[in-house]
This record gives structure tokens, sequence and C-alpha cells, in this order.
């Protein structure tokens, strides 16, 4: 039978991308709120015996969790035979450790939460900090599509001589990554602190780089800080004005348009927003074809 | 060792007045949002080997129930030894049937996710319709606090005269109950609809009660057409303006007005409101008594 793709609130253009590429009907949902604030939702498809993926994107995930958990019970008690979830951004990960006593380490309860409803996962390069891999939290079944491949391609059909750039040690994965791919030199930033106020950068032999674009990446833009902070560093060395990509642009307009003033912003297509530039729908795609 | 209460986004003046009834510390929260949306809990109080309650209002449900899991999620790991919830409203307890084929039966998975997080519920008047008890769906151990008393108290308090008026047969159960209890007269609506829009509404022997003050309850006042209704129906059989009791007054604003223009509405303070002018804190203190 064919499988059925649900969109809980998340991007129409992504839902209709991946309905197509795995070959599922694109599902219909009645969602509302009840004017007290409670969620009324109704499935109006066929959903018995059939292979279900639920594409809904959980960043900004607190309000949309309740209506997630009556999408799950309401296609099981349909009849529906396997249920996934296709989440490009995974939130909550960050929250990976009590940094201060008494703070919620809330990757976990939420993993916890996500596991009891589907029986697999996919996702784009879920926040991996402290945690090594998503089975030490969730106990469902996951595949993690990684963005680097997209990155480095986008990088090779729009940047000449492209330096990429690690703002900090913990981006050096992404950037290594994505510059073997590349086959561009990368630099992950050298931070001396005098103080509290005053960091000094350093970049060896600066000179060979006069020539290259500085290309930043991080897994995720938020803030938009550690970006900002690395631009202005990077000008003081005398580079070119850098491109910054993000995999998950998780910014406010704001905070967007701050960086925006700064240098170019290109992020992939997990979080719908203006900048984005890498499509990242075949990807997951292929992933969610292991699962349906 | 002393209880300690921690308010989750609910009413300041009802947890101090619960704090003080049950001798309960009022514990402190450091409770925000990161940037990207996502929730920030930290517990700042010594909660170990100890009872705690949290009280929770889950009006307006979506929003809290992540804070609500990170939140007992924590307690558990910093060692406390119960935890209760005490919510005046309880959510989604209408949505007890699938009225058309796919709708959610919200009401299973809510309290299958609360049953997993506490010991123990309090709550006033959940709205039991289809279901008997809250045992059929909670497997937690829950206490259920009437309103009626309070609300009869008050109506023998402020009323002269009174008549309770049920505005359908699902009120009678609320309604009955207050005239027991204040002893007055009540009469529930008997409805007769000539086709879609036309609907005749009778009382026997109206001529007896034209002195008396009507006095409609309900246990929910969301959109206020019921109580609108009935309104117009009492005054076309010629008796005097009256008064609207909700235990749970859970209108928007705009609802409110409309219906504030025709009678003087009067609730609980299950949900804070305005109208709130009948105190259910004390009723819910002696149900807390019971598990800390």
């Amino acid at each position: 039978m064919q499988p059925i793709l649900f969109n809980l609130e998340s991007d129409h253009d992504l839902a209709q991308a991946l309905a197509i590429e795995v070959d599922a009907e694109v599902g219909k949902l009645d969602l509302r709120n009840f004017p007290d604030g409670e969620s009324y939702l109704r499935i109006l498809s066929d959903c018995q015996h059939r292979s279900v993926i639920v594409l809904c994107n959980l960043h900004h995930p607190d309000d949309k969790i309740l209506k997630l958990i009556f999408l799950t019970h309401t296609l099981k008690s349909l009849g529906a035979s396997r249920i996934g979830l296709v989440t490009p951004y995974l939130a909550y990960m960050r929250q990976d450790k009590a940094f201060h006593p008494g703070e919620a380490v809330s990757s976990r309860p939420f993993a916890h939460l996500l596991s009891e409803q589907f029986d697999w996962l996919v996702t784009l390069d879920p926040h991996l900090h402290r945690y090594n891999s998503l089975d030490e939290i969730y106990s469902l079944k996951s595949s993690v599509v990684h963005a680097a491949p997209m990155i480095a391609a986008w990088i090779n059909q729009h940047i000449e001589k492209p330096l990429l750039i690690g703002p900090d040690s913990e981006s050096e994965q992404w950037v290594s990554e994505v510059a073997h791919l590349s086959k561009a030199p990368f630099q992950v930033l050298e931070k001396v602190r005098h103080g509290d106020y005053s960091v000094e950068v350093s970049v060896p032999e600066i000179e060979q780089w006069e020539n290259h674009t500085p290309v930043l990446v991080d897994d995720i833009i938020s803030s938009g800080k550690t970006m900002s902070e690395t631009i202005t560093h990077l000008h003081q060395l005398g580079l070119k004005s850098p491109t910054c990509i993000g995999v998950h642009g998780l910014f406010s307009d704001d905070d967007f348009n701050a960086l925006a003033i700064k240098a170019k912003i290109v992020t992939c297509n997990s979080v719908p927003h203006t900048s984005n530039d890498i499509d990242i729908s075949h990807a997951l795609s292929q992933a969610i074809l292991k699962w349906i």
C-alpha cells in the first residue's frame, strides 16, 4: 500500500517535495484550536494498514508537542501500521547537561516522549555534543542525515577560493567534514582571552589566505553572536568579507538582520527562512525510504 | 520534611493560599524561553526526599505541557519523594469521543501523559460526561473537588429567592446538586426545536417563579452561547434578569463582554478572571492534604 505523509504545522514545500520523492500520498488533516486554546485534530485520510510519515519540524516545539501526540494516538487507533517522524530540526538536543544544579536536562524527557510515539525518526544533523549518538537517549530507530555534502556542493558552486572557518572548537567537526568534501582549506579560530572582555583571535600564516573568501560554517545559528564576533575578528585580520553557512537557521528576524549587514548568510531549508539556499529534501527522502 | 509547592505559570494568589493552607514552602523556579523558542527550566529549591505539589492550571494547555514534563523529570532527578499535580481546570476532558471518524479522542493520550508524570492529581469538577470517573482514563490516583458547596454558599449569601436553572440536560447534574445544597428550587429547561433555527423553551408553571431571581449554573462557560441563548429564553418567559454561575470560566474577553451585558456572571477562581467570586482554595487544599 502507498505510504501516507502528514504535514503537521511544517513547511508545505518540503512536505510536497518529500511526498513526491518517496511516492507517498499527502494525507489530509483538520487541525485547529477551540476557543479555549485546546487543539482539535481530525484525520481525513484512510490510514489503515498504511505506513505513515509525519513531517513535524520541531523548532518552536512547545506548542506542537501535544498535537503531535494526538496525531500519533489517532493514527494508531485508525490502524496505521508504522509511524515515523521526520523533523529536519530536532529540538532540545543542546540541553544535554545540567550546567548548574537543578537545571532541566530536557533532551532526555523530550527523547523519551518522542520515542513513545514513533517507530522511527529521520532528522538532519542533530546537535550531538555530549551525546555521541541519538541512541544514547532515543529508544526508537533513527537515521541522521548529514548536511555536509550539500553544503560542500553549494560552496563549490558559489564560492571561488573558499577558506572554511570554524568559529570555535565545537564547530570543528562540521568544518573539517565540509572542507574535506569540498576539497577546500579550513581553519578553526584560536581564541586567547585577555580578561573578561578582550579576546584576541589568531590564524596561523594569515597572509596566504588574503585572496580567499572566508566561509564560516556552524550547525545552528541562533542569536548569531558567535558568527558576529567571528566576522569582526576576520575583518581585523584583513580577510575578505565572509559568507556564513548554518545548517539550521533558528534566528529571530532582528538577529538575522543584524548579522546580514555584516555577511552573506546561507542556510539549509531545514528551518524555513529567506536565507534558505541549500536543499536537503533529496537527502531526507533517501533516509525516509529506508523505513517505509 | 515540609512539602514544597511549585507554581508553574499559574495563579500567584492561589499558589500562596494553597501553600499557607497545606503548610508548604513555595519553591523557586527559573523558567524562561531561549531565543529559539525552547524552554529553559531550573529548580532553585532543595527537593530531595520531599513531597512536591505542582500547581499548573491546564487551561490553554498546549504551551505548558513540555515545561510540566521537564519539571517532573528534573524533580525526580533531584530526589523528590512524591509529586502531585494540582490543576483547578483539567483540560481535554470534553474530547471524550470521536464524534466524526478520524477525530482525536485527546482526553486519552492527555491522561496517559499526565499519569506518567505524577503520583497523584487534584482537580475541581472535571467535565465527566461520557466517562464516569477519572479512573477510566487516568492511571494515577486522583481527588475530585466539587464546587457545588461553594456555589451553594455563594447563592445563599448573594441571591434572595433564587430559582436555579440548568440550561440543558447535561447541566442537570450540577444544578440539582447546587439546588439541593442551597435548598433552592431548580428547573432544567426543556427545549423544543422547530426546524434548524427556531427553539422554544418552556418552564412548567412559570407564574410561581415571577418573583425569583434565575441563577444559571453550568460547569464550563466557554463561548457563552448556551448561557446567552438561555438568558434570551428567560427574558421571553418574563422572568427577572438572571445571574450566571460557571465553575470554570474559559471565555475570551470578547465572549465574556458580550455575555456580561445580558447578566451578572460569577465564576470560581479555578481559572483567573475578573468574574471570579467563589473561592475554591480551601476545598483544594483539603484534597491536597490527603496526598502529602
